[in-house]
């Protein structure tokens, strides 16, 4: 005999396949723009968050982590690892779920798969803060490392920015084909290059985001004009890095979370007096974002917990009154609370 | 159209009912003695695991938290709340699931409820500490504390040591009557108590497993005669105690993992040169565990993740060839790993 669980003991769960039926239900330049606006607004109330830097388990072949924060009222955590190597074993380099939760209770809300929520997030993440440092009237976008996340950043550029343009190079021509492929379909006008030179040849947006797990040098200072912003979104563990050190010598850098950042950020390679704006500060207007039009600006993106925070709750508003998950039976629900040995006993007798 | 999520998208998930059917399966208290051995073993390879105290997100009511764990081939980690407030509401005071991932890929190997798991993980180390703690021939233990946990905590001990007769004490009398009307059905003595002194005369293994978030003090150090063990679990948040520091100034006191502990258990009372002794190295052959027959030893549990770790591998191990699970599509898992945006757009094609 199946024993029905009570409605307190279901969590809904979104699967791959119900967030892929979602963001096309929705469209994902929409999802982009409006997960853009969500993170936003929470980085101008960061001060109710918890903040903590991120809990990593690291091993040889890459890093397991766990992302929690709470606004008081509600908390999130994401799993998400990094395995470079993963790719030649034909996995994902980054895979992730989240949770949210109910503070007061503790009782989790909603359970999602995050790889291809992660995606979007990073890249709405990216584009939030590109309005608020980019050149105005930005249209061309270079996009170093056409992995994962390059047609997520691309969208979101246009969707956020309205870039029209965007110049591509990886190391691999296999990866650029891939992601010119996709992007043609969109109605961005694509260049294909046969090196980063070429590629951030007249971009005002350089994004990098490659995935080695070493202290790369992506971009050199000869390399960067001025009057440009970049994106520095690969460079996002320990011992991980895209840009030479003299980049950000001459560039105002702009960060989620410093805690987190001085540890996995470009700014790893800095002295410790090297100076770092928070962007929650530019958003909420107490700081500076671009100054003139001939600065280099820097986004030095890790990722942060609140980004997740907003995207998951993005996605327990859009699934209300859908089908676009499932409940599960993930919370063991007595009919008394303290009696729940007893229901362990009464399940076996009804079974 | 649904395409079907591929093999490496898929996650078991042992819900609330299958870790039911699971435990009922294979008999409750067989689960207990082979759990008690499997978290002993693990206990073994302590220098094996990364160990970090819990991640705890704390508000007025209650805490969440996050235990992860890691032997460098397998990561675990646990979510579990703890609000005493939540029972007044009808909901458990302590809910939890947890994961199981291969370290080389870091993909999701297990996701699995813990709310029933976590209650039989903590009776079991409970009852693998007293084999080691307990007065040689213990046949009868109290409970001070007759909630969710008290029922476990009885088996266990039978299960792993031979007690025959558990003496129960609960503030709320509705809460020892349940306790009782269980655990007459398990062929063990119960004796109702109508007080903790007369719950533990008698009693070679005392136990107190009570919920305030306090510093209360179940036991004083007059009611507590020579030559028993207690089994303090209780006390396992900051501010959250059960005994009297003059207790613990007679007693030898064995601990999980002191960063931990003395955050959370009993001697955060105490000062900070205060003796304890690792259970792992009594495990080891390094500490002694109980010396004389007089000696009072206190095992003061907190939790910890090597013990969800432990429970959560052993379900693996259990699941394999039955149907106590159902699979999750957790992981986006696109042909081409590079090509996560590609497997979104082809998902909007083909539905």
């Amino acid at each position: 005999m199946h024993i029905a669980p009570s409605k307190l003991a279901l969590v809904p769960f979104v699967s791959v396949e119900n967030m892929m039926r979602l963001v096309h239900h929705i469209g994902v330049e929409t999802v982009l723009r409006e997960l853009a606006n969500e993170i936003e607004a929470d980085f101008l109330r960061w001060a109710a968050f918890d903040k903590t830097p991120r809990v990593g388990s690291h091993s040889e072949d890459g890093v397991i982590e766990l992302m929690p924060t709470s606004d008081g009222q509600i908390y999130s955590f994401k799993y998400v690892n990094g395995h470079p190597q993963n790719m030649k074993r034909g996995l994902q380099t980054v895979t992730a779920f989240g949770l949210l939760a109910d503070v007061p209770t503790g009782y989790p809300l909603l359970l999602t798969e995050m790889t291809l929520l992660t995606a979007l997030r990073t890249a709405a993440t990216s584009a939030m803060a590109a309005r608020h440092l980019a050149p105005a009237g930005s249209k061309t976008m270079a996009i170093i490392g056409n992995g994962a996340q390059c047609e997520f950043q691309a969208l979101a550029m246009r969707a956020v920015l309205g870039i029209d343009h965007v110049k591509l190079y990886d190391l691999d021509p296999k990866a650029t084909r891939k992601a010119e492929a996709n992007l043609r379909a969109t109605g961005l006008k694509i260049s294909a290059c046969a090196s980063s030179q070429e590629a951030i040849e007249g971009a005002q947006i350089i994004t990098t985001c490659t995935a080695d797990k070493a202290y790369a040098t992506i971009l050199t200072d000869n390399m960067i004009g001025t009057g440009v912003h970049i994106n520095a979104i690969g460079g996002d563990c320990p011992g991980k890095t895209e840009l030479h050190p003299d980049i950000l010598m001459r560039a105002d850098t702009f960060v989620e979370y410093p805690p987190q950042t001085w540890i996995e950020g470009e700014i790893q390679q800095m002295p410790k007096d090297y100076p770092i704006t928070e962007l929650w500060r530019v958003i909420a207007g107490e700081a500076k974002g671009r100054k003139d039009p001939d600065q280099i600006t820097l986004f030095d993106s890790v990722g942060f917990a609140i980004e997740d925070f907003s995207a998951i709750r993005y996605i327990r508003e859009k699934i209300r009154g859908t089908d676009f998950y499932q409940e599960l039976d993930m919370i063991a629900d007595p009919d008394d609370p303290r009696d729940l040995f007893g229901m362990l006993v009464r399940a076996g007798e009804a079974s």
